[in-house]
């Protein structure tokens, strides 16, 4: 029989599991458990903080409902999101353009628009256009690429957020010329906060974290044969830019609009030209980073 | 502007969060995230494996009731309330018997008895005497030390679980004589799956691993400026004392019932003989690990 301390319960956890017939899960649960614990020892944890942390991950749970995944927010302020997806990166067999987060706001059933369209229904502000083309990631042109955009209107609300959230705006979808070019106009995007009316919301503010994204446009990218891009490409002059709250910005997806571009398909308008590139995925690719919140809440009632 | 890669993200997150003004709260949070991350990196973990993660935290949030509570169950199956009392264990300035998890079934209101009554109030089995003494870590006598005791009946299962869950059985609370002496009736409990029909259970069966608690007798014994002890003996036939489910059992909390112990206070009653020893607390100890799960989930409500 073993005297369990403090280190030798983590292999006697270890034995016990030692019988899962599934070897990932094996390995992911051994991993964990072994993180989770040297996470307590090394902060030598004490009973009342325990307390607090299943606290804390209860109400997280309670704070999920089948329009807001409160937990995905969690991984999102912990950078846990952004490392999974740098990792999902690594495994393309060709790399394109980086990818960042697809975020809760993404709609499968976005409208499709023609090319010079713009998105946004009724522009509060000045227009932009954004145009570029679409290669695979030696610069051949892939022609028919979808284009899926979406981004929040010039307040800093997506169209989800507004009303009944049932009319779909600042959203639509492209498809590539036989160039694979594309083009749309639309709004400047303003960044907002983070949902701060939550246990996360809690945590985020007792860190004194200013709980803002910067103001970004999202995309999803795809062709046949070829790896789904998920990105988003964020507005060098906004504040936050360099301290992201969920850690989704990197150098190479920072644009700003230019004013006087003669090779923007819409004369007069500020145009941000960027080109994309799409990898090729491995055979196991298992997909992207993100969900519908409204499937996992369902998963789990 | 910083590129952040599976590796980098890690700094990006703990500069954002050391701005929280709470030194220890920073300290764990960071040490939270620098684990968490590496988690992620050793096992490359994928979206969709961090999806199946994400709905799974979901469900134990979701399971958590005024009665039961899903997040302390998974601390315990994954070894990290034991690792927890261990750690806090080592904070004690002189070192008494061991402690052990106060589990779910504590209560504050159990009935008092004169030393010698059962806590049983109908057994259905032979009856076992249990005696001893309560003395400090230099072996001096703790007069009027109070002892608490809970158990399972001949079944498995404590009086909480039985009927309408409130009629208070197999649990007492006795004084100590003068010279630290306690003696009580009671049977043999039985051990006992862990609650199985939620996520932890999923779990747990997932990896094959039986499910089952030990036989065992809860302590908690208290005595005026000493370091309140949560114990448990478990006893040494039953099948499962080397593989307890929640990590909960130590050598030196085995016992086994003796049939003509010439020093058992009821003659003809086979005995158990088990001193207990407190030792002294730290002047920042934190409590007990365990608590009240209607506390918790109220919290989170």
């Amino acid at each position: 029989m073993q005297d369990l301390d403090e280190n030798t319960v983590t292999d006697a956890v270890l034995a016990q599991m030692a019988t899962t017939p599934d070897a990932r899960m094996r390995e992911i649960m051994a991993a964990a458990v072994r993180h989770l614990h040297a996470f307590a020892r090394e902060v030598n944890l004490t009973p009342a903080e325990w307390i607090t942390g299943i606290k804390f991950l209860t109400e997280v749970g309670k704070a999920c409902t089948p329009i807001r995944q409160e937990f995905i927010l969690l991984s999102d302020v912990l950078g846990l999101s952004a490392c999974v997806n740098a990792l999902h990166d690594k495994t393309a067999l060709e790399h394109g353009t980086q990818s960042s987060l697809l975020g809760p706001f993404f709609r499968q059933d976005a409208p499709e628009y023609a090319l010079g369209q713009s998105i946004v229904q009724a522009p509060h502000g000045a227009e932009i256009v954004m145009y570029g083309q679409v290669t695979d990631a030696a610069g051949k042109p892939l022609a028919g690429a979808t284009v899926d955009v979406w981004q929040t209107d010039e307040q800093g609300a997506y169209d989800l957020q507004l009303g009944n959230g049932e009319t779909a705006d600042m959203r639509g979808r492209f498809r590539c010329d036989d160039a694979g070019k594309y083009h749309f106009r639309t709004v400047r995007p303003l960044g907002y906060s983070i949902p701060l009316d939550g246990p996360v919301g809690d945590l985020v503010r007792r860190q004194r974290r200013h709980g803002h994204r910067p103001a970004h446009i999202h995309f999803l990218i795809g062709a046949p044969g070829h790896r789904e891009l998920v990105t988003a490409l964020y507005l060098a002059d906004d504040e936050h830019v360099d301290s992201d709250t969920v850690f989704g910005v990197s150098r190479s997806l920072v644009v700003s609009p230019r004013a006087n571009d003669p090779n923007a398909p819409v004369p007069g308008l500020p145009a941000i030209r960027y080109d994309f590139s799409l990898g090729r995925a491995a055979d196991n690719d298992t997909g992207r980073v993100g969900a519908d919140p409204a499937q996992i809440v369902a998963a789990a009632d």
